[in-house]
């Protein structure tokens, strides 16, 4: 009901607040067996991690996970799986200003109307930082799909502003700091960034998740296809206002000779369906995007009021992401990781019996 | 887990098969003393029907839904709702030419690998007519939405193929085949479908949908935010490959100056956010797109296999959408409709004790 | 959320009230391949079925139900299981007396004022006709456990009023209006009954049930335990006031060193746990009891009030059981039926890749 | 799927194991506003806590809790509420013994079956300790149901072995080791258990937890009805075996005359029901038994298996309550907490609008 859970079978719950004691989540039937530990999390999680260039908020979290149960002896029981990280940057920080006054295009409003009750210091519930224990959970589901099921998830930037990437090259994009993939982009958006930080003002971003070595059959219509449900975990990162899966808004003037993928016996002919028919996983590639606006805390001078209903004006003061796109990377590959983990073993329950004679293809993209 | 249910509070459970003996579904939670009948329920239903112009699948159906349960005398009566509608048109028709081949585009490979055992009679569960049943349950959300809380929920048909709608006239939407809401666009469109229907061949289309007068306070973060169970919602009907809140995909290209809605004590400047801020209503119209591949069963000859793994080709004929996009907007109603209700209820559940001192400021947008 | 369905991968939402145009189910989660069909379950709800003999109610129902979905060719798919049954004996009655009058034992009043707007023909959904199509989806569950497991389930009634059952002979189970295993405690039961039969009043009685071949392993703690998923199926039957699970309230006054089922490398040596030990199955039968209280519908006048407050008199009129335990046997096997059969995809949905090197004991008893 | 979420709105994730590094839990759909902190939590805890009698083991937790989240400025703030209390008594034990033996009547063998990966120091999550957590999560329940409307939990040990209690004076519950509500009794036990003990044996008991001022219409049937689901939390706690509603299993033996409770215009007048008719609350006092076994953690020496299937004997040292009854009063105090909170806000979910013009009755009993 209130919505801090995710997944059916593999469950994540989160809690905590940007400037509370701590953030936390539990997983909830993750298989026993999978070897993990901290270590693992941590790559994760500091991939995430605010402070790792200058494009991102310079606040500076250790973000240092603690499994404190349902791991033992270094595998998982099965046991529900309890995670917290301390929050220790909590600056005492003067919040007067935002306390009460609506920020625009945050969640302060909304939140002060549906709750009464709101922790402002920081954005509270709605800050990014939440999206630390997604990341963490997110690194079981990616464990366990790349053990069981050889399953290999990656993101990428794929624009930035007005400027999009050319080519994908997987192999940089974890050696530069906008999980770019296109060696040309890079210094394009170093740049455009550089000259947007003067203005104090910020960009969106577009986002790509792929994931490779996906089983057939994945999904449950008509319902929770899982292109749904996959929507449903990518519009839910902070941000997001825009999501497709394979070639999303493109279809809309394609015609049907031409976005159908055709089948041969070695495989599909195109992937213009980006890995799902019909609400179910075809072995293809999965291929999603996602559209990130751009992070409303900037220097320019705004509108707005306060919790009396009187104008004011605001200017954004502190440590903040000119572009919120570039940390979303590993936060997407932690949602699709998680919605793709929860969607097999929601598969395996109704369906393990299944034998299919005819051979799956190979997919070919 | 198998997901024929949506909705957590007002769910919405749905069966049937194309060409079986029926559809039908249950609405669960449905508040006690909604004024509902068969007669209102047929008028949406009649919207989504096919046949009702050339350019739509010419297969009728009555769609006549019979309501077994959880009405009495005129009202809801709060226990769950069983609806009806028996398949009429089931021609005795010969499928051994699509028993056994794949059709490419459609469901056909990925139910087959899934279940191991399919109805491959008109595409049977994964057939558009299953949407019958979220119209009907969409109509019972709409009245009470509107009865209740003078709730609009509208939609049209914003671009097919390449030629975009250039203004929006609500009030010429249900008096033409296509849902248009621009006079000039509608001969156009005409136009366009009448050469493609010459071809054999089919087209996408973008859908928008609008609520006015929605609530502040609806979502539930972090991840059942609002935005994120319309994007569940709108990707799951049938052929939609992507979603867009407000600005969608725009937002990459945008600043963060442009985009946040500045807010004034007469109501917000802008809503590029589409109504949603932090996953959660603000009280502004909420502006869904979305993206719908071209049909699939087309007459142009395709490739593909057969069980066997061999190599077959296939032309469909038949009474099928050479745009499904057409048929889609009530879909498309219905399902924001039941997303609503159900978070209005889930919303009341938690927080229906909130009082809340500030004015809630008029939606300008 | 409002309770129609149970189950979280077997799931089962019902609707229809007694007096309605029907009643019915969706079966959402049935593994794909069973064989199954309409005459299958005829034979679970004849046995439900009123009007069988004398001591129970005199209302004839052909309760005949059709398949309209998720079955094709004799086996299920995969996909949602449409069952429905429609409501024959509809006598046109007169209503009038307990239209605004509570009955004292029954629903009425609690209906009233949770939901202000009540179907009061015959109880409307609180009627035991209700759960006919419990016992429909249990032959589903039944069928499946049966056919996979070899897992079998069955029931009797172990005392009636002030008689207990003394021995425990299953072949005779069938083959007496009583469901009763013991060939003493039959003839004393049907003199009992005569004899409150002209009494015009009801009794309690006491059901068990008992499936054999349960893998172990079933069951998810620390909320979902078997046991307690096992009370919740039987607690919700209609007229259920306690369950027990093995020695259930005897435990009360034993010791440790009596009630703990010691192991051997042959088996448990006994099975006071009734198959359960921390919440999931051990792989002995499990055993299960309840007790239900006797039908407030008799012909002793009672007191009451009507909406408006005012004190009344009642004396329910009509077809009605002496005995609702009578026919609960079967019922309470279709809860046990379907909680076991959700529990084994549950459990296979997390722990299918599970391997255990230490041999599971035989179940001696 | 795994089961450690218990409620729909007001929802309880836990974690944690006997000997891990700490407890936890996630309370989620808690209404904003509620005034709590630490120390009110900490009263139940501590009447949870081992080691409060000679009688209950005198293993030595602080058991102290944190809120990390939730909770600001002294309110809950209506998002995820984050709880734990760190393990502080993990003496480094030598857990050779049990470390490949089934201790009979524990959760040993089917643990190690279901998961193949167990935590068996002191149980894991099995432990009793775990319920810790549900205490916690109870304190908010009973705070924010007698802050708004006036509802009170209590519980009693009503039998201990053989010796039941014959009166109630519930002014002596919290000031005696048994939470007693008879005089008379307290001395008897007290002499009993000191037998026992030397015996080195444990016994069972019989508790009884009665909530007074429950609203009318809580409970949804048919599935998820009041009684059903009380059942439901009282059975999964460790070692009951058996649960009853008003008269529970003495209903068997009732007459309908005797049972049905009757209306009058000043109310019921009798309770017979327990306080919930057709599965709904009816305004009267909520009672409920439960029957918890004997613990068979006994330095009476069994027989059992290890881990290779051979034959053991084992005698379970350490320190073990000898009637686990004593300290389970708080926590079926938190279950029951629990379950009528999140069905309090599931009602208003749904029926928030219903008005009934009749009169509730006062509830006499």
């Amino acid at each position: 009901m209130a919505g801090n859970t995710i997944g059916e079978v593999f469950k994540v719950t989160t809690f905590g607040e940007s400037h509370g004691l701590g953030l936390g989540c539990i997983i909830d039937g993750c298989p026993p067996g999978l070897e993990i530990d901290e270590a693992i999390i941590q790559v994760d999680l500091d991939r995430r991690k605010p402070g790792t260039s200058r494009f991102t908020t310079q606040r500076r979290e250790a973000d240092e996970v603690k499994i404190l149960s349902g791991v033992f002896e270094g595998k998982t029981t099965g046991t529900s799986i309890g995670l917290v990280i301390e929050n220790t940057d909590q600056r005492s920080k003067d919040y007067s200003d935002i306390k009460d006054k609506f920020r625009p295009g945050h969640a302060d409003y909304t939140y002060h109307h549906k709750y009464g009750n709101r922790d402002y210091r920081g954005g509270g519930r709605s800050s990014a930082r939440e999206t630390a224990m997604r990341v963490a959970a997110g690194s079981f589901a990616k464990a366990w799909l790349k053990n069981k099921l050889g399953l290999e998830i990656f993101g990428y930037m794929s624009q930035l502003g007005p400027i999009a990437i050319e080519t994908v090259d997987t192999s940089i994009i974890e050696s530069n700091p906008f999980f770019c993939p296109d060696a040309n982009a890079i210094e394009k958006w170093d740049e455009y960034m550089r000259d947007l930080k003067k203005q104090g003002d910020s960009v969106g971003a577009k986002i790509t998740v792929v994931a490779k070595n996906v089983p057939v059959g994945l999904g449950e219509p008509v319902f929770d296809r899982l292109d749904a449900d996959i929507a449903k975990a990518l519009m839910g990162i902070n941000a997001v206002k825009g999501v497709e899966i394979g070639d999303g808004f493109d279809v809309v003037e394609q015609n049907g000779s031409q976005h159908r993928d055709e089948l041969t016996p070695e495989g599909f002919k195109s992937n213009h369906a980006g890995g799902i028919l019909g609400g179910i996983s075809s072995g293809q590639d999965i291929v999603a995007h996602i559209a990130l606006k751009p992070t409303s805390s900037i220097s320019v001078e705004g509108e707005t009021i306060d919790v009396n209903g009187q104008s004011q004006t605001l200017i954004t003061k502190g440590r903040h992401d000119p572009c919120v796109g570039i940390r979303a990377v590993p936060i997407a590959e932690a949602m699709l990781a998680i919605t793709l983990m929860d969607h097999f073993l929601r598969n395996r329950a109704q369906n393990a019996d299944v034998v299919v004679d005819t051979p799956v293809i190979p997919a070919s993209k």
